[in-house]
Formats: structure tokens, C-alpha cells, sequence
């Protein structure tokens, strides 16, 4: 059996000499050390990933990480949120996002024109310039493509972005499927409703993405899942491996905690009843903030996996 | 300035009465009275009240609640996620869900054809039960109205179950609008990607269900939000307030913290920043079990709803 | 097996009533109902109950039912923080605690010489007038004995009291120990340190008290263990517990988790692990804030104890 | 004002590059940058450094750190409790925690004599070993020194350990003392229980320990405050320090949260109604597992720290 160390300092300590001191440190170190060695092994052994991510961590700096991954080759499919989305958008036409305060003045911030996400800002400004450059995308795209699935939107709007540190960009230039289950629900869902006034033949297609959800998986493939946060893109990443038969890989990074029986609470054993993930899986479920719990499982699996050219670039 | 009071048990203490001494015991038992006290005053005032909640939910016996909820008339809007839906179908057509433990052997229990929802579980016979009884509705419905958008859809399917604790029934039984705005995140994905191969002009609606969540709620209306976890069914009600001006009181109960960022624990102040929520409106964001707390709020409101004659029925 | 029932609300519904449903809601409501029975089961096959509680919940309107709970024969020890203490002997003198906000000016409440818990205030004043009082009584009891146990120590000051909602005086009334293993971590402190310059002689006698806990539970009782809140009350009362054979019956109800590893996240049965709980007893851990759910468990087990006469008086 | 950066891997990145980072990434990430940098400053500015933590922090790799931090003169005073100390003795003296798991059969963990903390284990030869040693050591210091503090009983103990990952033996050999203020509550309460049956004379002094606490800090010093976990030991800090004048720079992680009421999720901000933390101070509350989130900003500062010659050695 493997026992506790002492942890120590020493000068200029790497991320990943960090995780290694962590698998013998105790509690969510120990699950975090697991967390940054399931995603080394699901690499390793060629399996496809799927990466699932709340909205604000779209509203966060962890955005140019996702493109990042997608972009080392890391990251097979996508699912998010339309907040995440948007903001994706944003940050690629040149907005920026405030650093504020999580204890402050709403009423204040309101009058502001500053809209708060946690101890983040995102400005009116913000989602008027939004506004502007998505109306024009949207028409353009309708235009050619009246019916369309949400994946497929995605991409076409991806390919135009042209930001090395975007999401959507990085997925639609590498074929990585973004999936979306519910496309409508933010800003995004009125300026649709907008571009069917001028476009009345527009239509998203949701039960087309259910046939790229399901075919974007199959039984044979080995499968890893990573799901940060919770809720509905979790439960969506979740689904497609159900679908393909179960992930062989899980790593859930969450706040949430299993007492309320909630989805973003849910864990990996959980999944296991419903067949979600395998049985004989390598799964973990570490409770903490992904802002700073996945950049460093996600350092150690890069150093890793860079020195053995199993990821390239950087 | 109110004081702390000493809390004192009565033989035969009714869950009003608790409520009364919860105003002055402390912490959140503080914020579950003002939760109470204003979901009074929305309905006194004549708010049009918008409800959401989670998928576990659904799963739990707050399922009969909600379907109470809309029967007494206080709940004019419904937003929740596929699950809930699908589970009050299984249980409006007399599936049982069963009682287990949080603490289990998952593994074991996907053997036995057992699903697991924290303590809660479905079965598979559940879900084939579900498939046989969905696929002939569906059918049934696309074939009448090929094109569909998800609150007419729900509204059609609603109406043919007749059990007076669906949440669907009573809904499509008075009016009441089921807002999903990710409706193919479920098995219901699955069954709606088959009708349409049996069905190929199928089109489930969405940017139809965005002008639904527009105008269900106007300007002039006074607002009241009733969110229950967070997620999707939360931020899709928001979307709703803050697309009218803002709710005019609000209460949210979640067992997720404002610390992550997340909009599960996303708080009525942060929702202020954003209009969601009037600066001046009457709010409260109180933190624990939604199967524990909401009942109290709830019985302490009809209590007193009914008394003024403000609800009818039981 | 049980299966999940429509919660279902009726007019003037009583806390028992609503327990009765919570049985078979879902969630924390099941194990909230499980821990109303096994408070109710640990007096009906005669336990010694042992309580143990955190400071907040002294400053709190708990305070009044932990003494009820010891009047009507209960509780047959307690152990808690040395805030409890003040704030009960404050209480007891008259002093008010206010009702103030989770969200606030926290410099300002500075200024006004206001100290928060959480969202309830108490005075400067508040311990100026402590200080009165208990120079004059430590004085008193250190002269007649000058070196005494907590225990002791706290039944000589609890017997001053005369309040009927003083978890001391009730207990110095009744004979039930009250234990604090840290009796300097607060102002208490300080007065301890200043009545000694003026008793040189004055001593705590923390072995002493080491032994009460040693005799006030025989391998031979059966043991109830209600555990509210974490720290060292509860590793206290669980040390208790464990010196005896472990208990036989036990309720934790807190707002941490387990995955700290921490003593307040710590669940029954890691205490099992220990052998502060035994293999064999009726168990249960229930996630949520103790204001609420306390409360709530306690009238269900008063209600049916008090019937079938077992608790005596209200 | 400051913006949120796309965040980013590169190989072999060092913990002190992730963590500047994290100043503009979002949510936790940046309160825990804040969290180092306020770590730099107090010891940059000549601040003395109490440093608390809990039992289980003790059963960690932790335990080394700490040692080491008393080592390179980064903290000045320690509070804990004495399961922490209990261990760091185990440990010094030869034994090992084992890992295991937070999901497992503690009734089978009880047979095998293995007591567990979160997903560690403590086996019970460890408990026997520790009785053995601590038995010999209590009945020489008790001879020598029948009437003692808990902090000379502490170096006392301490001296003798020679470990140099032992904090107890750091803090002997520099003069750092430790606090406990509540030493009987664990097994070490049993042993001196036990020794004062062999030395009757033996008597704990705890209201001496005050006065080390009164004197250990002074009006006139920098103070900084650094609480991993809550409980007591993050109270007793905290009394340290008001009683000295309030904190100029204070740190807490913990993973509680403020809603209770509770002293362990008690913040920075509360802290400051009562003095405990200066108006002006610098003070951050970080939501997350210390045993990740401190090594991280402890990295930060010793790197920085070490450049500049303000901590000596490793």
C-alpha cells in the first residue's frame, strides 16, 4: 500500500513535480494526481475525448486552455453551453472581460452597464458589439444554409474567427464536432429569433445534432471523458458515451457535491449504474474550482504526453 | 432592528408555525422565512410566477408539488430540463421510482438494470416502458404537426396523461407553458432522432419556443422567479425576467455557492447586475436541499395563500 | 423496497406530517426523515443521548430548544465551543443578539460595534455587560474552589443563571455535563487570565474533565451520538463515544463534506472506521444548515416521544 | 482595470508561472493568486506570521511543509489541534499513513484495526506505538515540570523528536511556539489522563497558555494570518490577533462556506466587524481543499521570497 509523504518546497518546483508530490499528499491532492494521470492514460491509449465545460469557464481564462487543447490534439469533441459560446465570440472580435470582485455592488454594476459573472465582468458594450458582428454571421450563414444543426453552425461560425485562442475557431479548423444542446438560451436564442424575422425559413435542426452526438462515438472506440463544472453539458457529454457503450476514461472536476442527488454533483460511480462509464473504468471525481484544478492536471498531462509525442506544438 | 429569538418545539407545531419562529433563529433558517414570506407576497401582488427546477427534481416526490403548484394556480410558467420531463411521463404512465442509498454498489446495481439518482433510483424497464409509450405519442404527434416547437410539443403530450400529480398534465390542462429549451439532452433525444427516421419532415422548433419565452412575460407584468438548482433551467427563467424587464421578486434555493462562478450558484445579487432582477425587487438566495426547504416555504405560502383566498383548491 | 411519492402539500400540515412525507421524497429530505427516526428510536430503547453543537448555533435561536431538549430529559450530556457559552450567559442576562444580513459593510458594522456571525450581530455592549457578570462569578467560584474542572466550572456558573431557555442553567438544573474542551478560545479566556491575577491560585483542571468524559458513558449504556456542526465538539463528543464502545445511534448534521477529510466533513461511517459508531447502529448523516433541519427532526421525535410519554413537559 | 487572459501551457511550466497566471484567469484562480501575493507581502514587510490549520491537515504531507516553513522562518507562531500533534509525533517516531480510498467498507476497515481520515488511514499499531513513546516522554516531562503549559509541554515534546519534517521539532528548535487549546481532546487526553494517575501532581495549565497567546503578539507588530481549514484552531488564531490589535495581512482557504454561520466558513470580511482583521489589511478567503491550494501559493511565495533573500534555505 502506498503511504503519506511529507510535501516539500523547492526552488522553481514544476506543475507536474508538484501532481507527482500530490499522489501522496492526501485527500483532493491524491484525486487530483489521479485526475492528471486518467488523462495521460486515456492519450495514451488512443482514446477519443470528449471534453464537457460550464459557461463561465468560457467566461474565464480557461477559454484559450480549451483552444489549446483542441489544438495539441487533446480534445476530440466539444460540449458547452451558449454562454460559453458567446463569449467565445467576444473575446475573438476583441472584447475584454473585467476582473472585479465577488462581494460588491450589483445595483452599482448595474447602473454601470457591467453585467458580473462571479468576480468577473462582461460589459453591455460587450454584447452589443456581439450583437453587431453575430446578426451579420447569422444572415450570411442562413443565407446559404436555411436548416441547419447546431454543430453545423458552430463550425461555420468557427471557421470565421480566425483567433488562435478560440474555442470554435481551433474546433471548426480540426473537424472537432461543438455540441450545444441548447443553442437558444442566452443572447444567442434572441438574436436567432432576430435573423428568422429576416430570414423566415431559418431553422436549427436540434435532432440532427443528436445523430452527431451519436455517431461521433462509436462501441469500438476507446472513450474518455472529461467534464468540468455540471449540468447540462456534463449530462450531454455523458449521454454520448452512454450511447457508444461507456467511457473508459472519466475525469469529472466539480463543486458540486453528491448529497442533492444534481447532475453537476453526480459521480463517476454514479455513472457506472447507468452505464455512462464502464464498470472496470479509470475514473475519478475531484471536488474543487476548475480554474485551478484542471490547468494543473491538464500541465502534467501535457509535459507528459509532449515528451513521449503523443501531443505536438503547444 | 428584529432580535434573535429563543426556538421552542410545541406538541403538533405546524410547518407554519415553524416558518414564524425561522424569522428570528438565525442563519439560513432567516432566509427560508424571507423565501416564504415572498413567494406570499408575489402571488398577493399578482406576480405571473415563473418556476424552474433540475431534473433530479423531477425525480423526487417534488414532482406531485409542482403538478400541486400549477393546479392551485400559482406557478404560470414552467422551465425545466428533459429529464424531469421524461420522468413525469414513467411515473404519470405508473412507473415507481425506488428509494436506496447515496452510499451503494454501482456497479452491482448496473447489473441489475438499476439507475442511479443520489439516493433514488430507475429502472431499465422504466426506460423501455417510457420508449414504448413515447414512440406512439410522438408519431402521434408529428403526423399531425410535422413541425413543432418543444412547449407545444410538451403541451401534446401533456394532455394525454391524466394524472392529477403530473406536472405536464396540469400544465397543458390550464395554459401553463413548459419552457425545455434543451430537449434532446435525454433519451427523449433518442426517441424524437427515431420518429424522425420513421417521420422525415419531423423539426422540433426552437427559435418558435424563443418567441414563447418572450412573450410569455411583458414589461407590465409584475415578475416573481422561483429557481430551484441551477443549471439550465435556472438561467433559461433568467433569460426569461431579464428579456422583460427584470423579476419584481425572487427566490432561489440551490446547494451551489457563488465562489465558482457557476450559474448554479450564481446569486439574486449577481442577477441584479444583469437586470434579471430589479434592483429594488424583493429577493433571497437561500442554500440547501431544494426536497427539504422548498416544501416548507411552499406549505408556509399556501397556508397562508389559501387563508386570503389567493390560491383555491388543495 | 420503498419507492418516491408525491410530495403533496394540505392545509395547516404539521412539521410531523410533513417528516412523514419526507420518508419518501428524495435526497437529503430521506435522510432528514431517517434521522427524525433514529432520534426517536435512541430514547425509546433508552439511550444516554450525547449533543454536541458549534458555537454559531448558540448564537443562534437553537440555544432555546438545546435547553427545552435538556428539560424534557433529552439530552443526557453536551458538549460545545466556549462561544456557546458566553452567548448563553449573555442571553441569559439579557442581552439581545440582532438580525442582520449575510451581505454587508462589514467596516462599518465595525465602527457601530457590531461583531457578525453570519447574518446575526452582537454588541460591544453585549460583552462589556459579560465581563461584569462574569469577573463577579469566576471570582465567587474560584475563591470557594480554586481549581476546578470545566465541567464544574460551568455547572457553578449555569446554576446563576436562572433562565428556562439556558442550555446551563438547564443542565447545572438536571445534572447533565457540560463539556468544552477548549474553555480559553475566547473571551472567556481572557477573563479566565484576568481572574487568575486576582486568585493566583485559580486553575482549570482540563484532566479532570478528561475523566467525565471517561464515567459519564459505560460500555454498558446504549449510546445516542447528535452530532450539529463539526470541530471539536463533535470529535469531542465522538471521543466520548468511542472511550464507551461506540454509539449505538448516531445523527450528524452538517453542512461540510467529505471530501476535506475534515472532522466536520467527517461521515458516520468513517466513524465506524474508528469504532466511535458501531458497525451495527442506526446512522445517518444529513447534509444542510442545523438552524433548518434541527428544528425540523427534533418536533417529529418530540411529537412521537411525547405521546407515548417518554419525554415528559414541553 | 485588469482583464481575464487566455490561459496557457507550456512545458515545464513552474507553479510560480501558473500561479501569475491565475491572476487573470477567473474565479477561485485569482482569489489564490491574491492569496500568494499577500503571503510575499507579509513577510516582505517584516510581518509576524501565525500560522493555524486542522487535525487533518496534520494526517496530510502537509505535515512537512509546514516543518519546513517554520524551518525557513516564513511563520512565527502555530495553532493547531492535537490530532495534528498526535500524528506529527507518530510520524516522527517511524510511522506510516497509508492511502486508500474515500468510497469503502469501514466496517471491514474497523476489523483490520485501520482508522480513517478522508482517504486516508491511520492503522491502530500506529495508536499503540504512539502510547508506548508518548507514556515515557509525559511521565519524564511531568517530573521535571508537574504543573506545565500546553505550549512548554508542546516544545518540550518537540525537542525530543529530532525529524526535520516534524513541525513540532522545527518550532522547539526556533522558539515558534504552538498552540493548542484544546490538548485532551484525542488520545493524547487519554495519556495524560493516564500519566496523572502515575504523577497526581500533574497538572496541565491552560490559563498560562493565554498568556503566551496575550504576549506572543504585540499592538506594535506587523501581524499576518494565515488559517488553512476552521474550527478551533482557526478561532484561536484569529483571538491572537484581536487581542493584538487585528491582522494586517490575513490568508484563510477553507472549504466551508459563509452561509451557516459557521467559524470555518467565517470570512476575511467578518473578521473584520470584530477586529480580528484590520480594516485596512490586506485579506483574501479562498474557497478549496488546502492540500492543493496551499502548496500552490506557498510555492509562489517561497520562490519569490528566496529571490529576494527574505527566507533562508530549502
Amino acid at each position: 500500500m502506498e503511504y503519506v509523504r511529507d510535501l516539500l518546497w523547492r526552488p522553481g518546483l514544476t506543475v507536474k513535480e508538484l501532481v507527482e508530490q500530490f499522489s501522496t499528499t492526501g485527500f483532493q491532492s491524491i484525486e487530483l494526481y489521479k485526475a492528471a494521470e486518467i488523462m495521460v492514460k486515456m492519450k495514451r491509449e488512443g482514446a477519443k475525448v470528449i471534453l464537457s465545460f460550464t459557461s463561465n469557464m468560457g467566461t474565464s481564462g480557461l477559454r484559450g486552455l480549451f483552444a489549446q487543447l483542441i489544438r495539441v490534439k487533446m480534445v476530440d469533441i466539444v460540449v458547452t453551453t451558449v454562454g460559453a459560446i458567446e463569449e467565445d465570440i467576444m473575446k475573438a472580435i476583441g472584447e475584454k472581460f473585467y476582473i472585479h470582485r465577488f462581494d460588491t455592488d450589483d445595483i452599482k454594476l448595474h447602473e454601470d452597464g457591467m453585467n458580473r459573472v462571479g468576480n468577473l465582468l462582461i460589459s453591455n458594450d460587450s454584447y452589443v458589439r456581439f450583437e453587431n458582428y453575430i446578426t451579420h454571421v447569422l444572415d450570411e450563414i442562413f443565407r446559404k444554409s436555411p436548416r441547419i444543426s447546431v454543430s453545423s453552425l458552430l463550425r461555420e461560425i468557427g471557421i470565421r474567427l480566425d483567433d488562435r485562442n478560440s474555442f470554435l475557431y481551433q474546433a471548426a479548423l480540426r473537424g472537432v464536432p461543438v455540441l450545444c444542446p441548447a443553442i437558444t438560451d442566452g443572447a444567442m436564442g434572441f438574436h436567432l429569433y432576430m435573423a428568422r424575422q429576416r430570414n423566415p425559413d431559418a431553422q436549427i435542426d436540434i435532432i440532427e445534432d443528436f445523430s452527431t452526438l451519436l455517431f461521433s462515438l462509436s462501441q469500438e472506440d476507446k472513450k474518455g471523458l472529461i467534464a468540468l463544472g455540471g449540468g447540462v453539458s456534463k449530462h450531454h457529454a455523458m449521454l454520448a458515451t452512454l450511447l457508444s457503450g461507456g467511457a473508459d476514461y472519466a475525469v469529472y472536476i466539480t463543486t458540486s457535491h453528491a448529497s442533492s442527488g444534481s447532475m453537476s454533483g453526480a459521480t463517476t460511480s454514479e455513472a457506472k449504474s447507468w452505464g455512462k462509464i464502464k464498470d472496470d473504468s479509470d475514473s475519478v471525481t475531484v471536488i474543487g474550482d476548475a480554474t485551478i484544478l484542471f490547468p494543473i492536471a491538464v500541465c502534467y498531462a501535457l509535459d507528459v504526453l509532449s515528451k513521449e509525442g503523443i501531443v505536438e506544438g503547444v
